[in-house]
């Protein structure tokens, strides 16, 4: 039973029909000669074809290994082409509760490139404070690079008001770049109406193959290149074309999108039921995260007294896969910096456990789940903040 | 007729039934319950595999979306960790043929990052003069972050003295950087015997999928992270990992070195039967390149009076892929630095034409090759110098 979809969710039919198509054809999209001008054509329809799911023009696609590049190059790019373009541009507007791929990279550029960073809060729900955003606008226009706000928090799914916030920042003339990764193909996400200079999407996260993305690039954006060479993209992106993945990656996005109103009402029903099970077997057990503005297949939850760790664990050997949501390399659990934004404590923030659905799930998933969590709750309580999880060696992070 | 297996070259048997496996299945290797730690087991066994058939420790292993990133990784990241170190050392020495993913990257840190560069002159069969190398060393050992010369080049196919460049500077204790794209899989390559700080390789040219490749990172290595996010790969390089890319990349990576010595044999057999039957059929055609240092599938000519371009498409159009060789962006045909820098003159650089062999390549291939060429050649010539190339619309690069 995966209730991890949020993680990587498998791949659509679609997705794995144009990728086995590929698979046996060769050629690179930069080549002159027939079978590069094959796979260019390939590159090009699907580059129309993520475009027209995403809201947005063919030449505004710029096809990435995947989410984490995507935001690299946003926020690089933008702290890049805005400082060098007026040396008084170095602040950097960011939400708490930003994906590593954006929070990190941005505390690059504190440390290693000048920036100043001011991290804008969120509300105990996880939605970050216009008001605050507003009076950071007012006050230093002039010294911002950029603002980086994600459109849905992957771990506990709270939407952000995006377009209330380019609104605020087009007064000014600044740039923002949101992280939609979690957002397109589980709600409806439009880059042209989003007001935004930069949108970043991820293959893996929607039904295509991991290991590519795009970023969206408003045609008027300057973004300085975090990955320099043949040229490739317009010379904002090189690397040689993965065009099997590509394909994949707009075939999922394009069914992901047709079949959006009615999977998205179908997983907020089974979340819904995933969220009323969970408070009939452990009412202790807190809904993080918005009701209302949140990803239909999100459900977030922290359980008092107990390590997420050890609860994920438990409920693992029980056949029921999830997730703690929040970072932890190298078997070292942190308290997700999500939850402190939103004001909890570490110790509150310590219990979290996301479960997260798509495209395969189905009623059983859940009934597995309610089936299994008093069990594993129970014993991850005796188990306690001991730390039980930190004797089992993990690898890498499990954040997603 | 396929004769550009240096641009990508088709997926092999065993990479495609790696990547078949692995689709059907799902999970984040990043995860850590069972689904996780399944594809967690698949990457690190793919770990263990490259290393064996690179010739180095799987600790030594960071996994990128291909040979650009990992470029950029070495470069990049020797320099600032090394100038962050020690202010002083701004200095890169670049061999003046590097592919792109070098050259770019080191001129954007020279244009962007305060590096000064010292691009180290090669002899006219486009390899590394290391009088020179040895003269700068000797002259600014403590200024110098870095020195990077790729293993083989891509275009004319010269294979670079590794460990000469090594040794030299080992003796002032600076690290080298290797693209050893072209080279892994057709001559025999060791990490651990090159003497190198780090070594880019790649899935595609080998036989593994588009959108995989490694940086190898000696142990004692410092590198500054250019991709940030989840903290995957000890931290320097982020992003889900590819587990289905990366299984069916080491699976191309160990058939290639497994077959390497009969298969480099046979290529150069073939290539030598290619280079003889071109000069039978256009003597004015000059080898490009050395002789006998050379990469086993590459076969590079100038051609007196034409344009590659033309030539390009008019052996496209008689069923014979090829490349010019050299980088031409949005249809702007420019004259390739590597030839430029071997002593060619523009308009002999113009001329140039790679004819790449690799394991579908047959004795038909290079029969039909010489069977189109004198054709083709007459019709170029007749078009001369004038530009008809110019007037087609290219996409991309044709740079590989």
């Amino acid at each position: 039973m995966y209730l991890d979809h949020a993680a990587t969710t498998p791949l659509s039919a679609p997705a794995l029909a144009a990728l086995t198509t590929e698979l046996s054809r060769s050629g690179n999209p930069s080549s002159l000669h027939g079978s590069g001008r094959r796979a260019r054509r390939v590159v090009e329809d699907a580059r129309e074809t993520l475009a027209r799911a995403a809201g947005a023009h063919a030449s505004e696609v710029i096809f990435t290994s995947g989410g984490t590049e995507a935001d690299n190059l946003a926020v690089k790019g933008l702290f890049w082409a805005r400082s060098d373009a007026d040396a008084r541009r170095t602040r950097i507007l960011c939400s708490a509760v930003e994906h590593p791929a954006v929070q990190d990279a941005v505390e690059w550029l504190e440390r290693h490139e000048g920036a100043d960073v001011i991290w804008l809060p969120v509300t105990e729900e996880g939605i970050v404070r216009l008001d605050v955003l507003e009076q950071e606008l007012d006050a230093g226009a002039d010294r911002i690079a950029l603002v980086t706000v994600m459109w849905a928090n992957n771990e506990v799914g709270a939407l952000q008001p995006v377009a209330d916030i380019t609104a605020l920042a087009a007064r000014h003339g600044i740039p923002v770049h949101s992280d939609a990764v979690q957002a397109f193909g589980s709600v409806p996400v439009s880059f042209a109406d989003s007001g935004l200079a930069t949108m970043a999407v991820s293959g893996h996260k929607i039904g295509g193959p991991v290991g590519v993305g795009a970023l969206l690039v408003g045609r008027a954006v300057k973004l300085t290149p975090v990955q320099h060479g043949g040229g490739q993209e317009r010379d904002i992106r090189s690397g040689t074309l993965d065009t099997a993945g590509i394909a994949a990656f707009a075939a999922a996005a394009e069914g992901a999108v047709a079949h959006l109103p009615a999977e998205s009402q179908r997983l907020v029903d089974l979340r819904d039921q995933l969220i009323a099970g969970v408070g009939r077997v452990v009412p202790e057990a807190v809904l993080r995260g918005p009701r209302v503005d949140r990803l239909p297949g999100n459900a977030h939850f922290t359980f008092p007294g107990c390590e997420g760790d050890s609860l994920l664990f438990l409920l693992d050997m029980a056949g029921v896969e999830s997730s703690t949501g929040s970072a932890c390399t190298a078997g070292v659990p942190r308290p997700s910096h999500v939850l402190l934004a939103m004001g909890l404590s570490e110790t509150e923030a310590r219990g979290a456990q996301r479960f997260s659905l798509g495209h395969t799930s189905t009623p059983e998933d859940v009934d597995a789940l309610v089936a299994a969590l008093p069990e594993a709750y129970e014993r991850a309580r005796k188990a306690g903040m001991s730390g039980q999880a930190s004797s089992i060696q993990t690898a890498g992070t499990g954040f997603s």
